[in-house]
């Protein structure tokens, strides 16, 4: 244990944990620099999609790192300031840096008692859907909240919904998710995207959609479900976003990117999710399962996320 | 002159005098029933594209009417209540409803000393570019606009930009724009949207974009000259919307749809051209002129709309 005292080293702290895939990483703090504030052996701490940036601009200023001039350095395969590639979750130990202004950046608290191998995926999936939902107030309760798809983001954005107090809707072209979408989520309503009859009769009732599908589907169907004004987010990553001019004019609506949250948003993200007991449906593997479980997640068959056990798994 | 008293007239006023094509219609009012109490004769008045609204709607009780849920009846080309089709401002006189609530709907009052001709093309022009620009705050001084095309709608936004005290930027593909988008309108910087430097120069620049420009271009590069968090309002018709997904998501950039102002946004509108001395830039042209107009229209070829004297060309 004791500290990182090297030079250089004095703002980093090492934890060791569960992870899920890639940049969702979270642990037990091991050994803590001596310029560390936030964090003690013992704590429990967690690094999202990127582990530094420039601290300066005006996006780092404003803590919304991961839009910084300079470029955000990514957890997994990035470029570091020292030169050496990032390895991400994939990995014993994790060392990294705390940047300290009013918040802790870069690196989590995760709260006290939440279940620590469910506190992975909130640091992409999760913040990945939050922060559109707060940009777009949509953490006011009665308003009606669309989610298409029903992966690992879109289960957290039925998640959050429901906790912010929405009426929310899941899209999805398979029925056989219809049972977990209302039952074990909870959504109030699931549609089949493909049945024009059952896409129709929710023309004009969405305040807002959060698009979580990877794969192409055609936009202008779902812009007609918003009211005037409504938004859709984009978080998915078709491989064009094409639709007719009228899908925005005439119902003065939109289509909104978003990447992933700052780490302020993200440091509440968690709090909110400890206060309101918002977990994610996890399967915990462990290391020697990770090809299973990438073939597995190439056929979508996830519910819905996989979180590697990496403690218990090199022990 | 006297008044409209007869059955179903009694909100409604009458006036004459210039227009603009189609739905851009101000005059001075001849007659008015005797539930009118917004307007009296001799009052300069104005209607724009809607005449009506069922007025009972969510839409419409937030003035937006143009949004009203059974629809707004368009000043030309419309179905009327009555069944009749809406004929514009292609005619001697124009008979509109007055309806009251916090402000007079339908029926602009054209502010005192404001140049009767130059109204006109506030009605549309004006208030389809004001509205985006007012919903997205960029009535604070020192933002940064980029016009994409500069015709009607296009010189509106640029003398709108630079009365908010914007930086303004002009994308035009054609550089015979450039002196007038410079020197006539005050615009801070004129772009060749061809021009790949110049436009990469721009890259990560600008607040907002105001999309005039009715022919088809690509969105990409234009959403790539946008700050983090910035938005493309499209008030252009593209045969289609296509872009990156990266476009919208990695600078959590939006585009959106705007259609025309609402009836309380538009007397605020004219009330800030009045005070701020704002302009449309116009050719008053007689009736006799229309067909040579049009074909300039179509040529693209007007400085910067054209508004038909009728009054003068009736006499």
């Amino acid at each position: 244990m004791g500290g990182r005292d090297r030079e250089g080293e004095r703002d980093r702290l090492e934890f060791v944990g569960y992870l899920c895939f890639r940049h969702e990483i979270v642990g037990v703090v091991t050994e803590v620099g001596s310029n560390v504030k936030g964090f003690k052996v013992g704590d429990h701490a967690g690094v999202g999609t990127y582990v530094d940036s420039c601290g300066e601009c005006e996006y780092c200023n404003d803590f919304v790192e991961v839009h910084c001039l300079k470029g955000s350095i990514f957890t997994f395969n990035g470029l570091d300031s020292d030169g050496t590639v990032t390895k991400g979750g994939y990995s014993s130990y994790i060392v990294v840096k705390e940047r300290q202004v009013t918040c802790s950046q870069y690196c989590y608290r995760i709260p006290d008692g939440y279940p620590l191998d469910m506190a992975a995926p909130l640091l992409c999936a999760g913040i990945t859907v939050y922060t559109p939902m707060m940009r777009h107030k949509m953490n006011q309760p009665g308003k009606s909240l669309g989610v298409i798809g029903l992966g690992g983001l879109g289960h957290m954005a039925v998640k959050f919904g429901k906790a912010f107090g929405l009426k929310v809707t899941v899209f999805s072209t398979s029925e056989s998710k219809k049972e977990a979408a209302l039952k074990l989520l909870g959504a109030d309503k699931f549609v089949i995207s493909s049945d024009k009859k059952q896409m129709e009769s929710m023309t004009n009732s969405l305040d807002f959609i959060i698009d979580t599908a990877s794969g192409d589907h055609p936009f202008d169907p779902y812009m007609s479900l918003l009211k005037v004004g409504g938004v859709l987010a984009l978080v998915g990553f078709p491989s064009e976003v094409r639709l007719h001019p009228g899908s925005l004019s005439y119902g003065s609506r939109s289509i909104a990117g978003s990447l992933t949250g700052g780490t302020k948003e993200t440091q509440a993200m968690l709090e909110f999710c400890a206060a309101n007991k918002v977990y994610p449906e996890i399967e915990l593997i462990n290391i020697q399962y990770i090809n299973e479980a990438l073939e597995r997640l190439v056929k979508r068959d996830v519910k819905y996320r996989f979180v590697i056990d990496i403690q218990n798994s090199l022990e």
